[in-house]
């Protein structure tokens, strides 16, 4: 786009004509329309993932908690968008206040002209709010999961996004982070390890002194929900142009589709070597990691530097989740520490390594990667110390689990008074005043009818 | 689009050269060809929106129906696109007879430049038709469901399209939908109460003065295809310009958001405050309930009044459900009355309050608001009289509806032969020849088979 | 584009200024753009076909082998990308030798300004390799599989692909493919044949003498996959013009969509016909049929021809998967052969039959017919004299299917060491050190910890 502007400033100073600006004009219009359009589609796209993080997030944990995962996603998607509107925009592209935080533009005030930009950053607000969901998964109480979204979205998100995006400090000293691999999922990312180390793991998945594994309930599931991802990801990278006449579209959708072909290779081939067979989840996640480490690059590195950074991303992952799981011992039942943090950091690394402009790999030196480190760490202390803070002081006067027996439960039952699969086909007896219970049998239905509460489930204290 | 075609006629004009007018079709002939992208790309979305009711409808009743809900809405697509393109596209956009029906244009005759835009508005039929299927679920007959569908989307649908959108004498009266929250959504929903009301309820539903609750099987296959809706609607409202030049798409996909995330936020919240947790089919449908409420006001209303919109379309979701279920007593499994028509309902009138320009909180006074309102209860009144005409007509001949035994046993049985699932991973033993079964399991092969027949489920007819 | 392209060269020679080349160039420019996203949109739309195929594959299949056709699914999309940017594109789309192969562009080296083209055409190779995944279901190995995919995506589809799209013989010869039903569809589906020839049927469906029928473990996932591939299929189809300013476009997606619908009817009221119900399997296949069909046609046929087309293939698909199934006796669990091979052929011969310019019923005489049918003959000729020389090489070294137990076990087990589903919502007991399996239950944690074995299905041995 700017270019072509450029391009039609220059002719009509060098034609002088006036029936030519006329022309320029329709042409220039015609391109700004093309750029909208693509933002919106492109927009579209990245909402969509949020069906993708959904159903990976509900498939790879147990059905006792879906309704809790579906609905903690759904929400994200909803308070983030109407906080974005309200305060994040504002944080995130306002007049910077020293490089360090936005001060206008809340409630697109004065920003009638960037409607369409708000959207796709709307979209992108609440995909890195969500990557927490995952790893939250199963124990937290929703309540206290709403307190860190927003927490996210109105504060520790814009401003990293300000800082890298919206002409911030780092952005001056030439961090390069073209869709987000640093200031989406990383801040998601650290944002989840933090959320993480307050909650503790679940019940059952520390024992003794052992690691337990607790299976995902609906892998075909989980895996729809990768391809959802990787679809709507063409948009979350390509989109981030802004510019429908971007000659670096095609890069871009090239670099991400090898990336995460890369991705799924690496941790296909690199599990096989590691237990011998090819693991099913986490080849699912190495589509993620591919995803993940492209992003930052995927507009300034070649084809075959995005194959082996998705490669190295996949190795990256399995190596990440092990490390996590079994001797860092943050329970993340999704892996999302791993797809989104540590290879997060390796996708923005990768950029001081494989850019073809500036990487070191291609004689650029070590400056770029130096600068790329300088803002993976910035991120880090500002997210970890930021929400660190507010969970702290949250923590003071609530807890943020449910309870021992509402877990074991399942937090479907507990806060959503149901369930999300009825394979009886049964029918439930509402003798209750039709202000007792949801129509469709959520709500205080079952109790009030005083059915049998779900049974404990024993096994889920293996050695507890 | 319509503004740059003006554009260069101007400047055809007063420059007065040739070679300028060569210049100016090229880009009038881009511009034409980014629309039919743009229009083209928002089909493709709209057609999807079916696989998203296609999941809601199967997630939310049970698992014994699925296939027969599947195959509704797979022959609700089907037989819509070629009905619509013989008969239904003609009487809704061809030369009107006095602003009540057109009258040509059948099998797109003599409108081949319209082929683009009849793809369209074919997946815009089928939408309407669609609602339907929902809330007849689990037991009206196939046939009967599609004798239906073919007088909604060849007859009923069309006309009310013709008044509106075809140049129409509602159109001409200043009615406002830019979209289709009374076009598409309060048709299909008046469509479903009339089916509904000669239907009855479920086996079950409503026994000895009692309200029962009959869960859906599979909430996450629900929220997925809630997520596909949501996804597949930026196209529904943002294609709805059928112009990629249309200043408006920002607004409208911003408005779209806005709303929908309002819907989610108000069901939320209201169901918290009603039945003391958030129900999660409720949330849901929220999402709904805010997009059927954006429908007609997208284009016209800001930002801040979408969020309004959709928070008071979540509230209005939850009452009407109750009222629909517990009082009124039409059996609607999925919420398609209350999502679709009373939202509907909602969404036009919300024009008339919230609408920057004519809404009554925006110094327009209340002419709009009755103008939407004389609209509302047109809509009302012709699919109501049209469907229940025909349907009247229609149950002298033949029942609409499946037998108890089959309704008990369920419809994928009954009708089809077959089940959605097959959890034993078993192997059917064919001793027939193979004419008798087709070779999926399904046709009659388990009958002749000689196979126990599912088991009646006694629990279904508790207090029946 | 060529067309606007052309209309500039003209009006450049006729202008002869040099303002008004200025002004041309920007709008050639915009032109370019608008072709590149619209070719990276429908990219995007064809990639996630291969979400399609997962979801019908996997649901149409039993649960204890999903994992191994997710994997199946998701690698023949990862392996396909790499391998067509290492090699397939070269082939396909280099220089000719003799009309026959392309000899240059691997690593699409000099192909810079292609890129974009590159991606679009690495989606569809990977489309044609998946096919043979659905075919080969439960009892192929992983690696064999593999192979098979490395065989189709570096050599035989490339070769079909230059032959017919690439300026080879066929395309001088006049054949029509537009969007592929024999360049993909048909070449993909002998893929099947071939394979499935080595492979042999899984246990217990064809013993003694009878024919069984091994049902699908979920259906709603299958649907959900057919509506996913339709909406795809926009993407293939119109995407297939590489231009977005073509004018055929509409029509294209016109034709796609009617096709589609004729598909589902002629399937469901031919399987009412012959089975005395709507098969729901078979009705979803009917719209995959509908499309496969009019993949050829799709630019040159009018819409009324495209209903024809598509009812035609719903009724031939099923005959095709009843004559395979039950006398040809091959063993394919998803109705690929019948789909992409029969339906492929069908839709062939159709450009011929129905080709507004040169079709049979359009007075175009049999020339056309004939050309399609020698490039029909070619394709089959072709790919199961290489595939079939492949397998026989490789079937010396290597056994190409699992053992029998692990085929009864399931190949989640055996080769993924998992379950799909986990619906005891159980926790696994871990008494391992961290390096042994992997953290989400997968690789070969379950067999380490002793668990039991999963059960053999005696009844999946019934008559075997």
């Amino acid at each position: 786009m700017k270019k072509i502007s450029a391009l039609f400033i220059a002719l009509f100073l060098l034609s002088g004509g006036q029936a030519f600006a006329a022309g320029d004009a329709a042409v220039a219009t015609l391109s700004q329309s093309m750029d909208t359009i693509w933002v919106m589609i492109a927009a579209f796209l990245v909402f969509f993932m949020h069906a993708g993080f959904a159903m990976v997030e509900t498939g790879f944990t147990r059905s006792k908690n879906a309704l809790n995962i579906l609905m903690k996603n759904l929400l994200t998607m909803s308070i983030g968008a109407v906080l974005y509107f309200i305060i994040g925009y504002g944080i995130m592209f306002g007049t910077s206040s020293g490089g360090f935080i936005g001060t206008n533009g809340f409630f697109l005030l004065g920003q009638s002209e960037n409607i369409g930009f708000f959207v796709f950053q709307a979209v992108f607000a609440a995909t890195c709010a969500t990557i927490i969901s995952g790893a939250v998964a199963e124990r937290m109480k929703l309540i206290s999961y709403i307190a860190v979204t927003i927490a996210m979205v109105a504060i520790v998100y814009p401003v990293v996004g300000h800082w890298i995006w919206g002409g911030g400090w780092l952005s001056e000293l030439g961090f390069t982070d073209f869709a987000g691999s640093t200031v989406v999922h990383l801040t998601g990312a650290i944002g989840a390890v933090v959320a993480v180390s307050f909650l503790g793991g679940r019940i059952g998945k520390y024992s003794n002194g052992k690691v337990n594994v607790i299976q995902g309930h609906n892998i075909p599931l989980g895996a729809l929900g990768v391809f959802i991802l990787w679809f709507g990801w063409f948009g979350f990278n390509a989109g981030s142009t802004l510019s429908a006449s971007d000659a670096l579209i095609p890069i871009i959708v090239a670099t991400t589709l090898l990336s995460a072909s890369g991705g799924v290779i690496g941790s296909a081939l690199y599990s096989y070597i590691r237990y011998k067979q090819i693991d099913a989840s986490l080849t699912l996640n190495g589509a993620l990691a591919g995803l993940v480490g492209i992003t930052a690059g995927t507009a300034s590195v070649s084809p075959i530097g995005a194959i082996f950074i998705g490669l190295i991303a996949g190795v990256i992952l399995i190596e990440a989740v092990q490390l996590i799981d079994r001797r860092v011992k943050l329970d993340d039942p999704v892996g999302a520490i791993a797809v989104h943090g540590v290879c997060g950091v390796w996708g923005t690394v990768a950029v001081g390594l494989f850019a073809v402009e500036g990487g070191l790999f291609y004689g650029g030196g070590a400056a770029l990667l130096l600068v790329q480190a300088i803002g993976v760490l910035a991120v880090i202390a500002w997210t970890s110390v930021t929400l660190g803070t507010f969970l702290f002081i949250y923590t003071r006067f609530s807890s943020i689990r449910v309870s021992r027996e509402e877990e074991i439960q399942g937090l479907d039952f507990a806060e959503h008074g149901s369930t999300a699969y009825e394979l009886r086909g049964g029918i439930l007896n509402n003798n209750e005043s039709p202000s007792t219970g949801s129509p469709f049998g959520h709500g205080l239905v079952d109790r009030l009818n005083g059915l049998e509460k779900p049974k404990v489930d024993r096994k889920a204290e293996v050695g507890g």
